[in-house]
């Protein structure tokens, strides 16, 4: 077995995570958190969300967010976006990458945009038109890649077809969005190399949930592929609409120690980042479902009066 | 890759879990819920330790534990036994299947039994005869095989010599435990490649902390080498005397739900299996780490209407 010598792990804390916050973050501490994680090396991440403060009030301050973070360190700054009004409020910003999205299942894309994903990719089109013109780059992802809460299965043809038609509109990158935590390793198996079949030269990152706690070994299965871009998010902030306390996303430092642990290099500092963590949990209150962040790399030792004190 | 194609998944949650609660668990629910998993399918439990009293109270009922367990199911029923007192109180109960152990690091063994691993092997035979005039079988296990949390790494020609010395002793079963969760991938080749070299027919069970949220990526290493023996506890039940709300031992429904994903027979009733780790999640009275419990396995689905609610 052999691993890519090199990944790069795109942090969706401050998009994915955050926008399922009730309580305002102030804009301050979002961008505060984005520039500590890019100060620990991460290289890429979806910083916010383009879309009507109506429907995501988190969002509400996507301009100012992006006005604020650090360009200096050249981390590519992936913004969501979901409609064309959205990408003309993302080009007045100066959005330089754009991330457009659909589902593969027809029910959770009708649940979650109230459309067809026919509809769905007419749309992407118009959407495009405007961030291309924008001189935007342009990245895809597809929700339910590999599972759909409504449907079920999803056949990885399905997912194979809407990966190429994104290619063929001038996508060059997409991303398989496992959005309920229904992936496997088999099924990952299967829906890479049914990409892969089609679209050998397009950019694969796979976004896993921990829903069912196999975020990370779906991760092995993606590296066992070669796959090089993984998604996480600091803390492993997010959740599952469907099960009150579940898990949403793989945390970001998890995935970065099992990285360090297989010899692959990140460019991260994982005790940087695990710190950027607790600074996260401590502002929201409430304990994340990060492990490394709590119990540190296997490297960190104790002391035999520790264990005394923990016994005793 | 090909894995086996049935496993054994022994729960050490009544065990390796409870021991470390602080309020004493009735022993007609320990009972209990040692019934509901047998009921649910599992075929080897730990299900309690014959210590001192003094040293861990919870453990003072273990003969009547041992004696309201359903026997007719013919499950493995796993005990601890510290020491020749344990193994006499043992013989006394009726137990059939003792499990013995030691560490693999100095400093841990050390720390955990007050003596040196060479004393502790010297003790295993004094057990190990009471345990066989009694007709138990023996199992032995050897903690920080993957790691020590004082020592760092720990070599895997070490604990291949332990394995061996078990062995020589007459245990035809050796546990590998990962005591606070530092088995990554590449450790757990090399300690498992290091024991078969050596002793080919020793029979090894793989026990992993998700401590580093690493413990299902260990299990499919495990899998990937044609291991057959895992152990997980229900509810992800334990904890990690290092770090405060980090992880214990990993969940025997996540474990289970993998296998099934990963179309490996586990004779286990995974939705009964969850109901137990509910039942025991309420009277513990406080979340516990398991996902699956939570989220249910992948093939539940959702109504658009519980999508609307979770949404709104």
């Amino acid at each position: 077995m052999s691993y890519p010598k090199k990944v790069t792990i795109c942090d969706v804390g401050t998009r994915d995570g955050f926008q399922i916050e009730h309580k305002f973050i102030p804009t301050a501490t979002k961008i505060e958190v984005i520039n500590a994680i890019i100060a620990a090396g991460v290289r890429k991440l979806e910083v916010t969300s383009f879309v009507s403060p109506r429907a995501v009030p988190q969002m509400a301050d996507a301009a100012e967010v992006y006005a604020g973070i650090d360009k200096s360190r050249g981390a590519e700054l992936v913004c969501l976006i979901p409609n064309r009004r959205g990408a003309e409020d993302a080009a007045k910003a100066g959005v330089k990458t754009a991330l457009l999205f659909l589902s593969a299942s027809e029910t959770h894309n009708l649940t979650n945009v109230n459309r067809s994903v026919q509809a769905s990719l007419d749309g992407l089109k118009d959407v495009m038109a405007v961030a291309n013109g924008a001189g935007m780059a342009v990245h895809g992802a597809i929700a339910t890649s590999f599972g759909c809460p409504f449907e079920g299965d999803v056949p990885a043809e399905r997912v194979a077809d809407l990966a190429v038609r994104m290619r063929d509109m001038g996508m060059h990158h997409v991303s398989l969005g496992d959005t309920t935590g229904m992936a496997t390793p088999p099924i990952v198996k299967r829906v890479v190399e049914a990409i892969r079949r089609r679209a050998p030269a397009l950019e694969l990152t796979l976004h896993f949930h921990n829903t069912r706690g196999l975020g990370l070994v779906n991760v092995m299965a993606g590296l066992e592929m070669g796959v090089t871009h993984f998604e996480g998010s600091i803390g492993g902030l997010g959740g599952c609409p469907f099960a009150p306390g579940a898990t949403g996303n793989i945390c970001t430092e998890d995935c970065v120690n099992l990285m360090h642990e297989l010899g692959i290099e990140t460019g991260i500092d994982l005790d940087a980042l695990c710190a950027v963590a607790r600074r996260v949990e401590q502002f929201l209150g409430r304990p994340l479902p990060g492990q490394v962040m709590r119990a540190g790399p296997r490297s960190k030792l104790h002391t035999i009066a520790a264990a005394k004190r923990a016994v005793g």
